[in-house]
């Protein structure tokens, strides 16, 4: 039944329109090329740089798509989250000129606090559970008359992120592999499709870290699988596909997975090539060429750093390496 | 003497034929903003991002003038260094298709070893005193009939790093202030010479960390000082004034200098808000206005990003900050 429906919910006429939407409040992000990269995996290396995207990820493009998208008696937008989706739910309520209410466990560390806080979102602390995080939403929906927006079961949520794949059409053409990292399948699911469209001859796979690989575990056993509850340092992949996404992989996706070294070995190597910071979610992508996951010897291959927002101080290189 | 020297040896004409020379092979590097960061200080600050230099960092651009200045019948350039003009001689003499010869101490780290070798440069090791680097330089020269090439000491390094003036008054106008930090004085020096002619509005300010003030020290007292042989986390800038970089700076520079904390607390916010990865050098005109060293309320003003080569596993934020 779902498969029936993303059709007529998420096409490529969908993806576009969401574009002309959003163009005026995102980045158009850069493509960033490394020779040495390229060479050393024998194909052509694009990084589609998402950590320069507003909020520094590519969860703006999905929030301002479905905030502009409510009707406009909706004056209140609330939603449970810690991580790039709440502040770009925060960015885009604002620029909308209406409330957002961001449920967060009282541990939230103080960075992503002040994100959301920067862009005028009003945080609502909980305890540390989804038990606690639904009830304070629910609560806040009843009272405040809002709308909850979802971090990637939503399908004007997935019409935003998948136009990141229009700008890299726009710049690139004959490409034979799209990567981007995997979580609940928002950023995928839209990419897949305007890509579907845009190209017959491009592949989407999804990469996914070793230890969290529900998505890879769902595609082979062809029904949505619960997280392996391991941890990851790839923070912002811990979410299970959703509903909605899952069919959308099944019908145009590979996944990959690829081990935590290789996450943090390739996000070292990003920094001091491109000289650009990702976060360790957007290293996936990167570990799936460098690591041969795929083969990308003589293939045109783009990669989507999917965002920018990492705890420098916390973060141990020598112990991660 | 000196004084009326320079005026026929650097001026704008010799750093416009240097831009022409090496603009094949440099990154006209872009020019980036932090809306955050411009508010925060009342003014409009401007990044221009040699982090993404050939090599790292602006010594790319130095290091081609000097190289593509020597005459044909030079066959081999000798140079000894540790740092990133290492690594952009190595990289001029590859496409000028000549032999480089680099001297570093034995105890140089890895990746200085690899970034000068990638570049086809030939390593001599030596003991780590300057007298040592010398010796071995001096052989070298005689044994291969090369030229020494100055890190700074040298108008056509000085030209070459110049070339940055022109790019940025290409993107930019009215500026009140370009800040670039000082070490040997070879990079403000061309800045400052290309600024003067270009804008007589544009004062060029030198920024330096409090623990190796040679240069503050030295414009005020009128003659060059020596090192004060503290150590810095801006590693970059140790070096004394040159005998001719220093009435350069008499003539055209003001010098600011910066605390540590205020240099890694400034790279920090780089790295968090521009999403890229900046050495300590880089990050003490960062400081110079976050700090409010000079008052650039309502200003406009151009911050040089000197490089991007930072050891990022023996990086400590937490001790640091």
């Amino acid at each position: 039944m779902f498969g029936l429906e993303f059709e007529v919910m998420l096409n490529f006429e969908k993806i576009k329109e969401s574009y002309d939407r959003i163009k005026p409040y995102i980045n158009k992000t850069p493509i960033l090329t490394s020779s040495t990269i390229s060479k050393s995996v024998g194909g052509e290396v694009y990084f589609k740089c998402e950590n320069f995207q507003k909020i520094g990820a590519f969860k703006a493009r999905g929030a301002l798509n479905a905030v502009f998208s409510l009707d406009d008696s909706v004056k209140s937008v609330v939603t449970h989250s810690s991580g790039n989706h709440a502040a770009a739910i925060a960015y885009a309520c604002k620029i909308k000129n209406i409330k957002s209410y961001i449920v967060m466990p009282n541990n939230t560390p103080e960075i992503k606090k002040e994100a959301v806080k920067n862009y005028g979102g009003e945080i609502i602390y909980c305890e540390n559970t989804m038990k606690s995080r639904e009830t304070a939403a629910n609560r806040l929906i009843t009272e405040t008359n809002g709308v909850l927006i979802h971090p990637f079961n939503d399908y004007n949520v997935m019409a935003g992120q998948g136009t990141i794949a229009i700008e890299i059409f726009e710049k690139l053409k004959d490409i034979d592999y799209i990567l981007t990292p995997v979580s609940g399948g928002g950023l995928i699911s839209g990419v897949a499709v305007a890509a579907n469209y845009l190209s017959a001859k491009t592949k989407v796979i999804g990469v996914e870290p070793e230890n969290v690989n529900d998505a890879y575990n769902s595609l082979i056993l062809g029904s949505i699988q619960p997280q392996t509850q391991k941890e990851t340092i790839a923070d912002g992949l811990k979410a299970n596909l959703g509903t909605l996404t899952f069919p959308i992989l099944q019908k145009y996706v590979d996944i990959v997975c690829v081990s935590e070294k290789e996450i943090v070995q390739s996000m070292k190597i990003i920094f001091e090539r491109l000289k650009i910071v990702i976060e360790p979610s957007s290293a996936t992508v990167v570990a799936a060429v460098l690591f041969k996951k795929i083969d990308v010897q003589n293939k045109k291959v783009a990669l989507v750093l999917s965002g920018g927002n990492i705890d420098l101080v916390n973060f141990d290189w020598g112990k991660l390496l």
